[in-house]
């Protein structure tokens, strides 16, 4: 009798296990550059902040499906991020640099937020940095060149999704394309009905009149390439998390529609680009603060809505450890800002003090922004190489910036990363990507999907298969 | 109609399913050193002998449960294999250094394979690595110093289990924590009644009339402490296939039972202290193999047989890419030799021309080993960096071998090694571990249970939920 009982129960479970697999809401997190060890360092990272050692684990990595991604791209062993967005987007692998294409350059492919469109569902694409650039493009892109910015604004507006955000247009005029004087983007986005809010609060004032959104931040912002790092931010900085809770609430408009939401957390790349161990431990963090607004919503509606977490490609090459036989990440805790904001603290001292900069000022600004001489005591060939460095740029010649990939440091901001870096022995390979696997975690309906070693292409199907989109 | 055959087909299935849980027969297999890098390398150079880009996967990749797990000791961020020995044997981190003590050094843990021991089932260990080094002795010794081997062959015997096999003991007299005049571990093996093997074709002699076995390489072997690497390997030479086959075979003496066998590659590990990729990726390939051996096991006995592929951590930080995107993973074809080998072809050379090795000679062996000038072209740097290494070290002076944590190698091996990993364009972060999380693959009876994100420590415990062991 009990075994009957636990049959039919079984039974009845099982069919509502069956029914309860459309994923009519999807979220769809994209980590820049996050690559396994960007995740485990900033659980790591956690830990010792704490004094403890072992992690603290984030939201994400707890959700109850987690495997690992190949990421080659059709011509490179390690791809780039239009490449591996054109994957995660539409399931297919092109060259890298190309959005939207297959390799030939002239076929067009359809992403996952197309397919969801198809389907009826209300679309947003949004990120922390230009919402042109080529992670978001892939979902509604099709250009041979990532860099053609102009025409991937065009491409967003014939997409004709339901709500962009990021920071903001990288190329309105067509300056980069052309010679600047093609219709700006602003006035085509609003010929073609879309209401542009200017932070979140603009956007909590214009999304209820609006049909259609993107989402910028702020005109006061410093920079329009990105939204500020986590680890810079200042009140009145628009966030991810705000960005998260915008597209949701925009897209809940009409929730019978069912949604699709994809989030990219665009500047862990950056940081990692830069080798900026803190910058990027805080970057993963908050893309973990953006998951939790979208996890607010799954608990709500748990058994329709799915969320996936994942990343393009590794940047940098992070190791965790360089030798020794354990981890000093507490040391970062004393790093206020990023090697980026620092260049700007920098600039701003050589304007107060007309370039004439003492020694003992720029030291109490090391000690201020990264503990040194502090919580962080330097050995005499670590202060010695702070000092050359100092001597060098300060001492009357041509500043040599630092460049990466998004970035030219003061070579002072530069050295003061690596020192720290080395005290931390987080160790970094380069200042480009790298063909490591990129982690893989999914909750909520068709989840289960998600099991086994993966390559980047099949993410995408799983999705639409999860969510019934036509593919 | 359709709907209740539906239903009554899969309530069988669903019986079928939960009654097939328990998982007789248990392969625990760890790759030393083995990380996603090492893994995912693989799997690309495979792809790049072959002129492709992307991956030739390997068996053991394939298996329908992927997951990663972390590896932190109680007392490091990065763990040696002691502890990680520990984590993965009894499911309790420990000290650094510590084999199935808790990190009180005092109080001492079972492993899984004493567990397994305890159900009634038959139970082996084994390593391409002496039977006596940190990962093996985790499941039978209790010693708060890994290093005290002829102590931890005491407790080889204690643990009384049914099949060992690995390289050899590394201290059989006690001359290193002794005087070495202690009884030899060979005369107590043999008066606990294990007869020894020497070879594979000696354990097929012997396998039928023992009780219980150890397995060891054959007399004539070179090196005590390991089985020749796999781009070494010579005719005669044991292999980590052959250990496994001989330990499937001497478990499966009374199936009834059930067994439980772990099975290390040891030398990953090795290859990647002395960031030798080449080596590396063809010992995960050997891994493969042996696991291919144990998955042919698995096909005859799906239901009740469990494999579970893990490593202990990463060695050597590798990563895939040096900034270029782009990979050369096809270069290290031509590498025909481990940098330990070819320290041994250069030492014949010193002996053939006593001591007076020309310029000539040496570029022959670096053509015929490592390709150079040949299918591998040099540029003047690379050329000079090997010029400059052969001047100083066949320069009358004392030669500085390059120690890594299990070899010490000629400047001349050591250098060749480093150019072609530059030309792959594989980067390497130290010569120790790191905190990388560790691959885990799962097919079979209990498989399932390895989904999400998890910790070396709870992979024992799964093993045992899955196999229905106490603990």
């Amino acid at each position: 009798m009990k075994k009957l009982s636990f049959i039919i129960t079984f039974v009845f479970l099982s069919i509502l296990f069956v029914q309860a697999q459309q994923a009519k809401y999807v979220f769809y997190f994209i980590g820049d550059g996050m690559g396994v060890n960007q995740v485990l360092g900033t659980e790591m990272y956690r830990s010792e902040l704490k004094g403890e050692i072992g992690i603290t684990p984030l939201l994400f990595t707890q959700f109850p499906f987690a495997t690992v991604a190949t990421t080659f791209s059709a011509t490179n062993g390690v791809t780039d991020s239009a490449a591996a967005g054109t994957a995660l987007a539409t399931g297919n692998k092109t060259k890298n640099g190309t959005l939207g294409m297959k390799k030939d350059l002239e076929t067009k492919i359809n992403s996952v937020a197309a397919w969801a469109k198809d389907k009826g569902c209300r679309v947003g694409i949004s990120t922390s940095v230009s919402v042109d650039h080529a992670t978001p493009a892939a979902f509604y892109a099709h250009q041979a060149q990532r860099s053609s910015y102009y025409n991937v604004g065009l491409d967003l507006i014939k997409a004709n999704y339901d709500f962009y955000a990021g920071s903001d247009f990288l190329d309105p005029t067509n300056k980069k394309g052309g010679d600047g004087s093609s219709e700006s983007l602003y006035t085509l986005v609003d010929k073609a009905g879309y209401s542009v809010a200017r932070g979140y609060k603009d956007y909590q004032k214009k999304a209820k009149k609006s049909d259609k959104m993107i989402l910028l931040q702020p005109s006061s912002a410093i920079d329009v390439s990105a939204i500020p790092y986590a680890i810079d931010r200042k009140k009145g900085d628009m966030t991810l998390a705000e960005i998260t809770r915008a597209g949701i609430n925009f897209l809940s408009k009409d929730l019978s529609k069912g949604f699709f939401l994809m989030v990219e957390g665009g500047k862990i790349d950056w940081a990692c680009h830069s080798n900026d161990a803190a910058t990027a431990f805080n970057e993963v963090v908050d893309l973990d603060d953006a998951i939790k607004v979208a996890y607010e919503f799954y608990e709500q509606h748990p058994d329709e809505t799915l969320i996936v977490v994942t990343a393009d490609h590794e940047t940098g090459g992070i190791v965790l450890g360089k030798g020794p036989y354990t981890l000093n990440l507490q040391a970062l805790k004393s790093q206020k800002v990023s090697e980026s904001d620092y260049t700007r603290i920098i600039n701003n001292l050589r304007k107060k003090y007309k370039n004439q900069v003492s020694w003992e000022v720029i030291k109490q600004s090391l000690k201020d922004n990264f503990g040194f001489w502090d919580s962080i005591q330097l050995n005499e060939k670590q202060e010695a190489r702070l000092k050359k460095v100092y001597d060098e740029s300060f001492g009357g010649q041509k500043v040599d910036l630092q460049k990466s990939e998004y970035q030219q440091d003061e070579p002072l901001a530069s050295e003061a990363k690596k020192i720290l870096n080395d005290i931390a022995l987080v160790g970094w390979t380069s200042g480009g990507h790298s063909g490591g696997y990129v982690p893989v975690f999914a909750i909520g309906a068709g989840a289960e999907l998600f099991q086994g070693r993966i390559d980047n292409t099949e993410i995408p199907v799983k999705i639409a298969e999860a969510a019934g989109y036509p593919n």
